[in-house]
């Protein structure tokens, strides 16, 4: 596993100063740029296009959603609300429209927050047809009684919905989820953050060798898991040890964490695990969830899958408006939630079970590995290696020994690898 | 389930106070009246008579006790002490008496309380042939000296042990148990709380759609249960899934629970379920027990039983003596315990088990369910309905839900019957 | 089992200062004669010798030490630092020397302490050849520069490492494990704590009739251990039910815990019922091991073995130094200790499992065990038989009931054998 990058950080921010313009939504252009910027970062990408009206369990994908423009006109012809400044302005999904209509019957098309009022709501009606506008609170009390032209120039029409995936093979088949999704419009901490990550885990797992399978995955939201589950169900229930969901991990506030639906798998053991030797963090009950985590948690599904977030979606005060930008979203806090992704990786590929070969403790001293003067301090040079020996027993990995000692999973992970070295333990699995 | 009946304190009130005047023991005239009461109140209750010298395990049933008169007489033949003004003056099971002695030789056949001057003490000798009064200290310290005639107008001879019990059969063969007892003279938190819930719950049983059975048992204390169990135990243990005993549930102080032996049934979890909910309460170890979950919880019985209680016996200062009575015990009171075990009946009744028949969430906006326009508020206003889909896996059942979603068991078994109607969950049990 | 000995907290400090001069390490004449001292006590202790180069597990046992006389002289020939003072001035195992040598050459030769000026430090070198004197800080800089002699009369050649051991059969093959080691030389908390007040349990036990066969082992630390499991390890795995490791058992500091490596066998829970019973105590992770349970415990072995302490090794300021001397082991610690070791056997030859013979309560009445007059208080005075009834279920034993109880094993053991002879329990195991 290579090093710490102290770097990562702002590298990971400048992907997402990239790709915060592009106008996301569940289907359409949007998605497939995003996409292909990811595909020069990971050239392995693959790519799946998914026709309207395909079924997935309960649900079919709608038609494709093209926006070129959007604005509201006054009067004058002057844009006063225009989706060239910022995408959040247009309802996603919205049918295209083109009318001319009082300000007072223009109110029921647009959307703003009078508890938040500069910032503009992000609103989407993916399975109904409707057209509509958002902007701020105080922006629409400036807006003068008369006239509008509402212009919305998109198309809903069959087409596909596009997802993309990355299997890096390990020795091992058993396999390591890292699902991200690619949705939403310019927002930074729920929606960049979880790719510009994941991103930059996929390229850091290709440069290396890897002991487990890892699956990382790029979809659309809810829909995307749904058909992505709907192929790879029973591969997937039979593979996976453990698996992420990467959302809202960019900013500096807090680190969050939910666990899986029962709460009791490897996989949050794992991540608490890192979480606690690391950093300060809230807990979150499952019923807090939000994001894919509901599909590949659902009853029939099942999947040992946890989300390590920074400030967690729908507990901060920028959630779903043009606040949640990249201002908020910074390279310390993209840095930060990498570290701990980075850390938990390193806890999975170094979770090796190890069993002593003798009884009793072996003669350390003989090998160079215990001092040979005796004295008060002798015992406590060696006690992690003590220690380790002392649970090498065939049933605890080396982060469950990690734990037990109170220490990194590195540093039980290279006094293992030494005694194994010395034939003292021998690896089982 | 019928709802919450404001009035059914002041109902139960009145029935116990019908009640308090009898003379209630072991056997004898006064149980079989308020049997009698009750089957007013049931009419299919069922009344046993259990003849003297029946065997049950390692007991057998002793002699019948009638007790018409008893007083004492001070030289001028006034009644000093007297059972008409209250039934707790005779020792319970005194045998016949008529004899003419000093005040100390009648010391030796009184019974008071010095640390409680004023109350008169609540005293029985089942199994060992005796005679004696109970009566305040206070009014033992105002007997002048001088000569008393002691008369005690009781028989003890073969006769029944009475008990009644009443199944109402549900769907399922699998029961739960009211088990109350009715052998204890003038006191109402311990003596009268206890039929008069129980026949309350009874009739509310009798009204509605069960899905359980529910076996409701009217004995004496001890030699009832053991008696009971003896004839249906083998049953008991094959179908029963819950039991209660009421006891102690009409003073208003205090709400407290006793679990049963080994503190882990399905029972003791939905009675702490519906406690914790619903009001303050004080847990007791099992070894604080006393009354008929010593013959239900016993190793070779075993029984899921626990005790759901306001002032629990043997905490409260008025606990047997003639302070339990219909001050200390109130309408509010009254109403309190049966609204918990009404709740417990609740919770059981409800405990449906449901499965997703559908891999990952389904589709709700389709079927109406879910709002079609998505805001940052959308999740909260169905965040419910998606914690029921969430943990609908064929192994919580819906109070279990509920306690994990931290809503009411109502709120979840509406949920689940608006999703199973849609299809969209199956019921498992 | 005999009662509490209020006067062998005395006896005791009495062996330890007989003990205390004698010249201990790893194998040597100090051993033979701590052992026959040892043998007085307890005649039917068997010595065991064991060959220099015999082979256990990882190792093999190194030549015999010898050691006659120590000292460094200066130039007026006045010893200036004497073994005969203290044995621990010279370093365990040093090699024979006479050599002279300046303060500055002498220097890479000693031992001592800044951070603990005063006192002398205890330090060996078993398995590599070296030679070296012990001092106190002050000591050392008391030294003036100029010539010195340095003389170790000792030998180091092919011989034998002792050990002692004494089985004391009971009623049942399984066994109990009391281990103490024998090869420090004068120190108190650390060394003499532990054989003093193993002896004494030893002799204890040889004089009562025993449940539980007792295996009292006396061995030097670590090697000791090794070579005894070597040779006993598939009858001590068969057998053994609890071990405990004596040692640091003579201070009034503190009582310390440290558990078994997994930390919840029998043995484990044993040791702290009675420990919460009786003291305030410290409860140690086993990772701060460092005595033979590291040996006991160890991952092919993992025996039950716990250590009962006062002040634990490596956590106390004269650990390992001439500080922990007699003034420090008091005849009140060693009482203390001993008087818990004396509780767990206690404990241990009490752990009986009874079943009830008969459903429901028994009547107890009728055999003069309940009272005939029931009051208020009746209850109570029954309280812990009618609680050893209701959890002789045959999976509790009496020290399980007696925890769930809140009172004391004696009394449950003493109750529920007053049941079995009345025929309503029977002896499960």
């Amino acid at each position: 596993l290579p090093p710490s990058d102290a770097d990562i950080g702002a590298e990971l921010h400048g992907w997402a100063r990239d790709l915060f313009p592009i106008c996301r939504s569940l289907t359409g252009p949007g998605v497939r740029e995003t996409l292909a910027y990811i595909k020069n970062i990971l050239p392995d990408l693959q790519i799946h296009s998914v026709p309207t009206g395909t079924k997935a369990f309960d649900w079919t994908v709608p038609d494709e959603w093209t926006i070129r423009d959007a604005y509201i006109a006054d009067e004058a012809g002057n844009r006063v609300v225009d989706f060239r400044k910022n995408n959040l302005h247009v309802v996603g999904y919205s049918e295209p429209v083109d009318r001319t209509l009082d300000l007072s019957e223009l109110q029921g098309y647009l959307n703003s927050l009078p508890e938040k009022p500069d910032a503009i709501p992000y609103v989407f009606s993916y399975y109904k047809r409707r057209w509509g506008f958002c902007l701020s609170e105080n922006h629409r009390k400036a807006l003068k009684p008369g006239r509008y032209r509402a212009v919305i120039d998109s198309d809903l029409k069959p087409g596909v919905m596009n997802y993309a995936d990355l299997v890096l093979p390990g020795r091992s088949e058993r396999e390591v989820l890292l699902s991200t999704y690619i949705c939403h419009p310019s927002m930074a901490n729920n929606e960049l953050s979880g790719p510009v990550i994941t991103a930059a885990l996929a390229r850091m797992l290709s440069g290396m060798k890897r002991r487990f399978t890892y699956r990382i995955v790029f979809i659309p939201e809810t829909l995307g898991s749904i058909v992505y589950l709907s192929r790879h169900l029973e591969e997937m229930k039979r593979k996976t040890i453990a698996g992420f969901v990467v959302t809202c991990a960019g900013d500096e506030r807090a680190y969050s964490f939910l666990p899986s639906r029962l709460g009791n798998t490897f996989a949050d053991r794992l991540a608490r695990r890192v979480l606690r030797k690391n950093v300060k963090y809230t807990e979150y009950p499952f019923t807090e969830n939000g994001s894919d985590e509901r599909q590949y948690c659902s009853p029939l599904v099942n999947l040992p899958v946890v989300s390590i977030m920074r400030s967690k979606y729908d507990t901060y005060p920028e959630y779903h408006t043009s606040f949640d930008n990249l201002d908020l979203v910074t390279a310390g806090g993209l840095q930060g939630a990498f570290e701990i992704y980075r850390r938990c990786i390193a806890a999975l590929e170094s979770a090796k079970v190890y069993r002593a070969v003798v009884a009793c403790e072996p003669q350390l001293g003989k090998r160079g590995l215990y001092p040979s003067l005796s004295t008060a301090d002798t015992f406590a040079a060696v006690k992690n290696m003590m220690g380790v020996l002392a649970y090498a027993d065939g049933a605890h990995d080396v982060a469950d020994i990690a734990d037990i000692l109170e220490t990194s999973v590195e540093e039980c992970a290279a006094i293992a690898g030494k005694l194994a070295a010395a034939g003292l333990l021998e690896e089982v699995a």
